[in-house]
């Protein structure tokens, strides 16, 4: 099934998407607390990895890493987590989340209960500030120049 | 930098182990309420997919699919999670984990607070021990005819 109208994955939101191309689209995802967060989502209602064909895998795969390398290069994370997951909504797509030591939830997965006391949120709602410029690089370097460009100078 | 002393997964421990080529192994993950999690645990001491070569990180994620479709063949999963997380020991490794309706966290992470109740803990239980068999069945053909063999018949 390549199209699913109860799916929110099956039709792009202009106000998120950054880069797309035949096969699928690159997304920000708006998450205050982490900065940089992305998200790729293949444009056919798939579920899983294995049900699409091992080029599109491969494709699928290359842009992942090639947006790792630009959050990397402009963020400079202290960890990437790259998932998917799917049990909510089951069409592929792949989280891309630049973590730091400071996080809400470091060491864990952004999915687990944050750590967060209220001196370390301080601090972390100043570091999300001043990310905030890397970020709209990163985001301005995929819209114009998608996955695959050499990054701007950080 | 391939061999770090205090990481825990520089170090292969032969208990867990199902399978390994020169660059990387497949371990069975003891989490008794997730029948059939699998890591994919890279041989060298390298944090990001973005540190190791491109042919490595199609060797590896060839693997990562390869072991995916085993597990759907064998274990007729709802959902497969598949994540690279290391935020926790910062050594490159795959969590593959085949995820059900009536698991605990589902639909959210695995790394989420559990939703069980007591009666769907139950419940749990006893489909985890009808799944025990097939997830041997798993393991066997791992350790015997590794991640590209053709799945025996369930």
């Amino acid at each position: 099934m390549d199209f699913s109208p109860d799916c929110p994955l099956c039709t792009a939101n202009p106000d998120t998407l950054l880069w797309r191309d035949d096969k699928l689209r690159i997304i920000r995802v708006d998450e205050p607390r982490y900065p940089g967060y992305l998200r790729i989502v293949w444009q056919r209602h798939k579920a899983e990895m294995t049900d699409i064909d091992p080029m599109d895998r491969l494709h699928l795969m290359r842009t992942v890493f090639q947006v790792e390398r630009l959050q990397r290069i402009l963020l400079r994370p202290d960890k990437i987590n790259l998932a998917s997951l799917g049990n909510q909504v089951p069409h592929l797509h792949w989280h891309l989340i630049p973590r730091w030591r400071g996080d809400p939830c470091f060491p864990d997965a952004v999915w687990a209960p944050p750590r967060h006391d209220p001196a370390r949120a301080a601090a972390w709602s100043d570091a999300c500030e001043a990310l905030a410029p890397h970020v709209e690089r990163l985001h301005l370097a995929l819209s114009t120049r998608g996955p695959a460009a050499e990054p701007p100078r950080a």
